[in-house]
Parts: C-alpha cells; structure tokens; sequence
C-alpha cells in the first residue's frame, strides 16, 4: 500500500508499539514502515521471525522526510536502508533478508529446490488472486459487483485452502506462503463486518487455517489498535481510498 | 500465456527447431511448452544458458497429454516434471533452475544479496508495468486508447532503460532482469508494424538495450520463424485472442 490517505493515525499502537519501541536503535538495517500497511506488515513479520536486528521507522506518508526520499525516490513502503542503499517491494525484501542473514534462523522458504518453488507459486497466486478479489469486495460499492466479487474470492480461498498441509500451508514450518497472505486474514474482520464474508462459508479448511495462523507471534506483534484501521479502512469500503492500490483496482489494473 | 488459441502451428521452427531436436531424449526434468509462447520463453532461455539437460515435450493446448494433465491440472506452460512432480509459472521456474542446479554456471541470478534483491525489483516491474501495457496496446482498437497504452508503455520502457547499465540491465553479466523482458523484446516488431511503436521513440538507451539483448545465443536459439508468429499475434492484434492473458487484459485485470 504506497502513497496511503491522509488522516492516518501517526503511530503503531497496541502490541506493535511495544515491537516499534524495542527497535528504536540504530542498525544496519533501517526498516521504513507506516504500521497500517498489511504489505509493511509481510516484511516486519519476516523481521521478528528472524531476530534480524533492524531499526524500524515510521515513515508519515504526508511528511516524508528528504533522508528517505533520497534513498528511495518512490516513496513507497515497505523500504529498507542497508548499507545506505534503498530497496523496496514487500515479498523482494523477505527475499532480501533470507539472502542477507543466512546465519538467522528460522528461515521463512524451505531449502529443498522443489518445495521452495512450490511455495513461490502460492505467494504468487496471494498476490494475483487472492488480493485484487479482496481489493474488489472491499472497494465494490454496487450489490452486484460485491456478490461477484465474495464469490471471486471464495473461489481463491477455496483453492488456497485446498492445499494447506496444515497448521501452516506447507506443514508444520511457517512460511513465506503464510507471510504473503497473513495480513489480510488479520485484516478479513473488515470484509465480515461490512460485506457479508464468512471464513466458515469459504471452508472449513479455509476457517481452521485462518483461525490458526493469525495467533502466529510475529502477526500479533506487528498488529495495531483495531479501532486505529477504521479510519483508513472507512475510506477503502467507501471507495474513497487514494492509495495506488485502491486507485489500480478501480482503474482495472495491476497493484503495484 | 496459458491456454492458447486455436490453429498454432503444431511445433517449434527455424533456429528453435533444431533446439528441440537437440532435447528429446529422456531426462531427469521434462520441459513441457509451447514453440510460440513468451513466458515458455524466459524458462526455456535459462535453461539454455545454464546448460541444464531437459527434455522438451511440446504441449499441442488442445490435445494435451493426459499425463501431462495429471500432473499439472491447470494444464498451463511452461511447466516442468521433476522427478514426477508438476511445477509451472515462467519466473518461478527460472529461480527453480537456480536452486535445483547449483553447479550449472552461468547463474542467472547474482550472488550478492543486495544486487539479487535490486534484481527482482525490475523482474517485478517487467511483469506489473511494462508486460501488461504491451498487451493493451496490442489488444487496444480505438486509436485513443492506443495513443494512451504507448505512452504508458514508452513510459515504463524509459524507466527500465534509465537503469540499464550495459549492455545487460545489471551490466556484464545477462541476468533474469533480461530474461524476464527479452520475449517481448523478439515480440516488439508487431508492435512496431501495427500500433505505430519504435525502440528509437522510447529512447536512444532502451534502442540501444533492445538491439543488444535480442542477439544473445539462448534468446535466438529458442525463436521460431517469424511467420508462423503471425497467426497467433493477428489475433491479439485484432483482439481476438482467447489465451487467459488476453482475456485478463479486456477484462481489466491481473495477467494470471
């Protein structure tokens, strides 16, 4: 979620304050983040998953500070600083931090060649079909193209679900699999509460996985308030949101 | 490009012809594709480059295998089996290369974290920006709406080409950056014929980029003749196309 509205909370409340102010220090690796942002939310996750040491820094989307822009012209997050060099792009940075610090444990994609690929499939198919059909039920405002849109999205899950080992989608390893897609199981109360989305009407597979993964530790940590979303997610429910997400799956294209 | 259309020539021709035939015998990983399609392309390059031993079995869309079927479902190249077991998408398959083949050089992916990650940055960009703007300007059949798809296209083209060191994108060394863009590459010459498009009105540094990247051996040994490109991309060009990437593009959304 790059460039996001105005109005946003400045900082990370509830349990992901108490992890913003346990990485105030100075580190090698500087993680720019705004702690509403389900794509921050996938590389934090890798973070604390890892025990990388990182200093994490709120990025105020209105207010970008010239350091920042410096090193990454866009202005998106998530971003890192490593060595004074800028990179961005949620799943490249949980790539970036298993190439980056092989040394920490545990990793987040499994070493064996076949299932690695396996699970590149799945981040994948997060990423280009499960989000735009949570993008579309969220930001529909028309009965019809909601329906169509729940029904898009159940189709997704189903097939998601459908090849969870379980408890986690590879087994009993948390992976990069459940990273790409965790933050908006933590964020599907908004779809339940205003658009008529059930876990339990996708599939049962579909509930015990999504009740399971968001207890994860490094999920709870990186969670906020939930009444600090509602502002932000106000605006997306009544398709107002100018974030290059929201502005893309109106215009039928491609999240950046 | 999954699924395809209809009336494909049956097989491989010119310089990718005698590629196939250097590739039937039985091996520890079958190569399933299709002669005319871009994405087959970018796996089939790397496994040229590194010298992997395949076996390339043309999948006719359809009259597929049953035993292809079986192990891929979704019935999409590229795909590969390895040691009996299904793995399909383009760039996925790429990185597979990578992980299963360690000791095939050249890599194609640089060993530094830091450049590696940079690199999946602009892998990423070719399939979010430029990919899906070369097909609407391809499928596009009002002029303004062609007008609009080249400048959005010239746009994302000077922005890859900004950061082209040279002659590769990363410099010396031919990466999966350029595998990722060099299909539409060898392809940009239907554009060029029918949708008013030139390397050398992008700018002189993509001209340049373009002109270098298409000689590299493994692209030209997996190119087939160009006119039996031309039933497929008449299609495209008169939008007729049925392949689930075309039918993405009308409907406005994500090339799956």
């Amino acid at each position: 979620m790059p460039v996001p509205d105005e109005q946003i909370f400045p900082h990370a409340t509830g349990a992901a304050l108490s992890t913003v102010e346990a990485h105030k220090e100075p580190q090698e690796l500087v993680f720019y983040a705004g702690w509403f942002c389900p794509y921050v939310q996938r590389s934090w996750i890798c973070l604390e998953e890892r025990g990388i040491p990182y200093q994490y820094k709120e990025v105020n989307p209105y207010k970008k500070e010239k350091h920042f822009l410096d090193i990454n012209p866009k202005g998106l997050v998530p971003a890192v600083e490593y060595h004074g060099k800028a990179l961005y792009e949620s799943l490249v940075l949980c790539e970036f931090f298993e190439d980056a610090y092989p040394d920490h444990k545990p990793t987040i994609l499994p070493g064996d060649a076949y299932i690695k690929a396996y699970a590149r499939i799945w981040v994948d198919f997060a990423s280009k079909s499960f989000l735009p059909a949570f993008m579309r039920l969220m930001q529909s405002q028309e009965q019809d193209k909601r329906d169509a849109a729940r029904t898009e999205l159940y189709e997704a899950l189903r097939k998601f679900a459908a090849q969870v080992k379980g408890p986690y989608f590879l087994g009993e390893e948390f992976s990069l699999v459940d990273v790409a897609i965790v933050p908006w199981i933590t964020r599907d109360y908004i779809l339940a509460e205003n658009r008529g989305y059930k876990r339990e009407d996708v599939s049962a597979e579909w509930k015990r996985y999504a009740d399971h993964v968001e207890q994860r530790e490094s999920v709870v940590k990186t969670k906020s308030d939930k009444d600090k979303y509602a502002e932000i997610y106000g605006r997306y429910l009544r398709d107002e949101a100018q974030s290059e997400a929201a502005k893309a799956i109106r215009a039928g294209r491609v999240i950046p």
